[in-house]
């Protein structure tokens, strides 16, 4: 069996020589505690699937604070108990939350938000990414966010990346209230960009929702009620006991730690690779997350 | 339920005005036969699991004709019969074929075959993507494929977009025999580009790779030979009977109508969307394939 595809051949080789640039993987793995911040539980979405598994979503409350305040509001009434996940799309997204015209919207929602498709880059401190984006007139990252941007319009717009988390809509002007929700679970689909509020990532689990049978109606729906996935519970993490809260930290982007990373990212060079791309898309340089050391 | 996303509104909305520009999705489905090239069944690889789902490949031969010589040669000698899918890692690939050791090589297999990388740049002709690349100076089609390509250097190379098949190897000189193959189930990991063989695409059949359970161990592997997946049979298309044999058709990326198709992608103009993007990657334009009218 080979052990191709190493995202680090340190295994393989034993201790690299010394004067060798450390992998991406490396990087992270042994970054400073001061490179971590503390992802604030009023911004975590716990998601629990009646399977017995978990997923949980960091929330971006500095891009779209409309949405984001529903979305806390619904998880506060309860609303997405009894919802379930109805559609997977093969390569695009899994999408849940089909509470409405079932369950009144709590208190406090507001039914009818702003388009929060993108936010005044004004407030951002962006590490740029370097390299050409397709999307955006330019590509970084900000607040440990991957963000496309426009210094001319002086506008900024998180991204459709893997695991990003926007709100379903109907036809503009409706901008969805935030109680239904799609991850990505293929190639970013950027072209969305802008035409949607993105309001967070999965940041644990996605693999639960990846590895879905797909739906085989149009764009991914199940056929019938009964493939949908249930949906057992959603809290934010600061309904969560503090002693069962999951906790989360994420690589500051304006860290020399992230700069190096990044320039990993784009020039791999563990043994495996034998020629370093030289350049990198944003979305495939992820912000590192990790599991807050206890 | 929202029936957000959707690829074309034409099914909501009823018929769209006369001066409406066409989706790409309304492009491709109204494409006139003459650009449709019918894919040689001694191109495909057909490969059926255990589970009585079948996995449709188209091989590249004009990119590695070594590799896919190897392939074929493979195909022909029952080699994967009783192989196993032993490796899938979440947003990266599904891995198969864990024969080697276990059986001798078929007939005709090179044992070390070239580094077929890349290819001449030479007898392609090019359509360019109109978008800058991270990856390559610049990218395009070739033949119905998406390719990076340096015309300084004279080169072009297949790229890891999503669904694309690439032959697993150890670390250099090895390129692997074609006998572990991968399929990309992520976001486009490209940095690989040009330094694995990339002998295919998935054409039919991805969503039973990318659904499969994530391995737990390191890399996506699963952690007991009991998870793999069983494959019972992969033949060439053209060792199956012409009565049963799948036909596919690549639309014609040197045609009209993947111009059009192509523009549309990167401005799309139906109702869902307030702000076409303006631009595409390479990867999130794929070339489009069907199933060969009767």
């Amino acid at each position: 069996m080979r052990a191709l595809l190493l995202l680090s051949a340190a295994v393989l080789i034993g201790a690299a020589p010394p004067q060798k640039p450390k992998t991406p993987s490396e990087i992270v793995a042994q970054a400073p505690a001061s490179v971590w911040r503390d992802i604030d539980p009023d911004d975590l979405l716990v998601m629990d699937l009646g399977s017995g598994g978990r997923v949980v979503i960091q929330l971006a409350p500095e891009f779209a604070p409309v949405h984001v305040a529903n979305i806390r509001a619904l998880a506060k009434g309860s609303w997405w108990t009894g919802s379930t996940i109805y559609r997977v799309q093969d390569n695009y997204v899994v999408q849940w939350g089909n509470n409405e015209g079932k369950k009144p919207l709590p208190t406090g929602v507001v039914a009818k938000p702003p388009a929060e498709y993108h936010r005044a880059l004004k407030g951002l401190t962006v590490r740029p990414l370097g390299y050409p984006d397709d999307y955006a007139p330019q590509a970084g990252y900000a607040s440990g966010w991957p963000v496309g941007y426009d210094a001319k319009a002086g506008t900024a717009n998180l991204t459709h990346c893997y695991g990003y988390v926007g709100v379903g809509r109907d036809l503009s002007p409706d901008t969805g209230t935030g109680g239904e929700l799609y991850a990505v679970i293929g190639h970013a689909p950027r072209h969305l960009d802008r035409n949607i509020a993105v309001v967070g990532r999965v940041i644990e689990g996605i693999e639960r929702m990846s590895s879905l049978p797909r739906g085989t109606e149009a764009l991914g729906f199940y056929k019938s009620e009964r493939q949908n996935v249930p949906i057992s519970m959603v809290r934010l993490g600061s309904e969560i006991p503090a002693a069962e809260r999951p906790a989360f930290q994420v690589m500051d982007t304006n860290s020399a730690t992230f700069a190096a990373y990044l320039r990993g990212r784009a020039n791999r060079n563990d043994d495996f690779f034998i020629r370093p791309a030289g350049g990198v898309d944003l979305c495939n340089a992820p912000v590192p997350i990790r599991r807050k050391p206890s």
